[in-house]
């Protein structure tokens, strides 16, 4: 099952250190005119030229946020990219730069991580960011990655979570739901192959939800919209833990509440059909499955019109006071508190 | 021995992921009026006012880079920010920001997390830098950091390792080999410990060693210096491989050679007389050990005048020809190449 077996094992070990950043650091390209100095020396150098800059980083921990075994370390190292570039669209900023730091243990041979960096220069290349920096020393057992993200923006142009206002319409980019059936697929194919290692693995009906999970893309085409039709959402954030949790943030951090209409949030034709088949609601997969990074935003009522052109997008609820809650209006006519119970990784343990 | 052990264990499962951040995140204080956002959305914001920014960034695994049992975990987050921000000082910049990601595993409670960010608060104090972000999740075992320290500086100021020139004169600010002597000490004590849990280990003697390795500082005050004197060197970087690696990185890097004269290299005391006890030449453990946070640097000889009166500063040698290679001129009046054989955690293991 698993996709991470090479030909050729080379021991990083024979590289050592610095020979191993070589080969690693050898095939960057740099895409942005404002990375003044990239990676080779103690930190890396950016030109801002009258923008701020926007930093966010995530850690993607082996047996926690990524099981190898059916994982395909391009895939791995292309995703990492993007949820981080996606935090940083998710402030309506524009991505220019990554730093990537992994500590692996000697299970991994060059090739392996050759994979890894395979995929995360072509994140760089699809989302156009430069790979500036970063550190790559030994685990004594798995692999950790670190990246830390940077963009630039206007200061004026910056979406926090917290400008949502009572009247303002939720929207968000594309479907959700698909990326937690995905990894319930590869899950539970897993298991199979445990059980009965002859066993190939049935994921071919299944292509949409398992590249949800193992490639996602982050929303680049939603912020080059915002800007062309100057359109400034009034709070945005990335679906990283599920719509629930996300909604809660924003009405957490603007002092509102919000109703989701059920009947509105997007679901793939997929999505529906195999959460019937592992037994759970499909609303269920959307609220509380997360990793969908599609941008969860808010706009004031005024720029409707505007987003109803929009190429990818959907109109799932309102803002309203703090006093109303946040509910979620069921087809069934039905009005439900939402709460969070998105990926809570210290509570799974 | 380990300093580690709390009266309270809070098992972090109790709080949940946002819950354990908020604990974590509540004391942050902010140094620069730059940090436009730090916590609590998808990313940090910073102005920049016509600088360049400076990135730089670092991962520490347990096991690998640090060893719990002799270190405290208050000094371990003090050390984590210290070995950061003595990066963006190597490249003449201010360091003004920085983001902490750790992944623990359940056996760190949340007193624990607690000890190891009172040190990162501790120096983000000492170093005037602003805690902007992170992340904090769990680990299937032992503890792994990472961080990105965020730096600025005017682009014409920015010293890279690159631009050492024949008859440029090498200086470091500070006494060499100390913190690798102080590991050793602390790895003798520990092997003492484990065969005789009874017996206390002896580290009074060594007190400024042990200190040296378990929290160093970085070089703020070369930095103000230069500024104040209207220095520019010529190349630099921070000594954390040890002084021979350090220096071929900025004849590498510069295509020059140099020189260094080992009567001239900065030892303490306490370096001597341990070094001698462990059966190590004094010169091998400034060249080889490491971990000292000084700053390694070339300056134009017109600048000499101005360096004797910086307050800490010591000559060591001078850059020559590429075809002179990088030597030692040894006290006894000998000639010997300089090699790298820094830490090489691939080669350990």
């Amino acid at each position: 099952m698993s996709n991470n077996n090479y030909t050729t094992f080379t021991d990083v070990n024979t590289l050592g250190e610095f020979g191993l950043i070589d080969d690693l650091t050898k095939h960057i390209q740099i895409y942005n005119t404002n990375t003044v100095k990239g990676v080779g020396d103690d930190a890396a150098i950016i030109q801002n030229d009258g923008e701020v800059t926007v930093v966010s980083t995530d850690m993607l921990i082996e047996g926690i946020h990524f099981d190898l075994m059916y994982t395909p370390l391009k895939h791995l190292g292309y995703k990492s990219v993007v949820v981080n570039v996606s935090d940083i669209f998710s402030m309506n900023a524009v991505p220019t730069q990554i730093t990537v730091s992994i500590a692996v243990s000697n299970k991994y041979s060059l090739e392996a991580l050759r994979e890894f960096y395979e995929g995360i220069h072509l994140a760089c290349k699809m989302y156009k960011v430069d790979l500036i920096g970063g550190d790559t020393t030994s685990s004594p057992k798995g692999m950790a990655i670190s990246i830390t993200a940077i963009g630039q923006a206007k200061k004026e142009d910056i979406v926090y979570r917290n400008g949502a206002k009572k009247g303002d319409i939720i929207c968000v980019t594309g479907d959700l739901g698909a990326s937690y059936l995905g990894l319930q697929i590869l899950e539970r194919e897993k298991q199979v192959y445990l059980a009965h290692p002859g066993v190939q693995p049935e994921l071919d009906k299944s292509q949409y939800l398992i590249e949800r999970q193992l490639k996602p893309e982050a929303q680049a085409g939603a912020i080059e919209y915002f800007k062309k039709m100057d359109i400034k959402p009034t709070a945005m954030i990335d679906v990283s833990d599920g719509l629930a949790s996300e909604i809660i943030h924003i009405c957490k951090q603007s002092g509102t509440g919000a109703f989701i209409e059920e009947g509105k949030v997007p679901l793939h034709p997929d999505t529906e059909r195999t959460a019937l088949e592992f037994n759970l609601d499909p609303i269920t997969c959307a609220l509380h499955g997360g990793e969908d990074y599609e941008l969860l935003f808010t706009i004031d009522e005024k720029d409707l019109e505007k987003i109803r052109f929009m190429p990818e997008v959907f109109i799932i609820g309102e803002i309203t006071d703090l006093s109303e809650g946040i509910t979620l209006h069921t087809t069934g006519g039905n009005i439900h508190p939402i709460t969070a119970q998105g990926w809570n990784h210290f509570k799974e343990n």
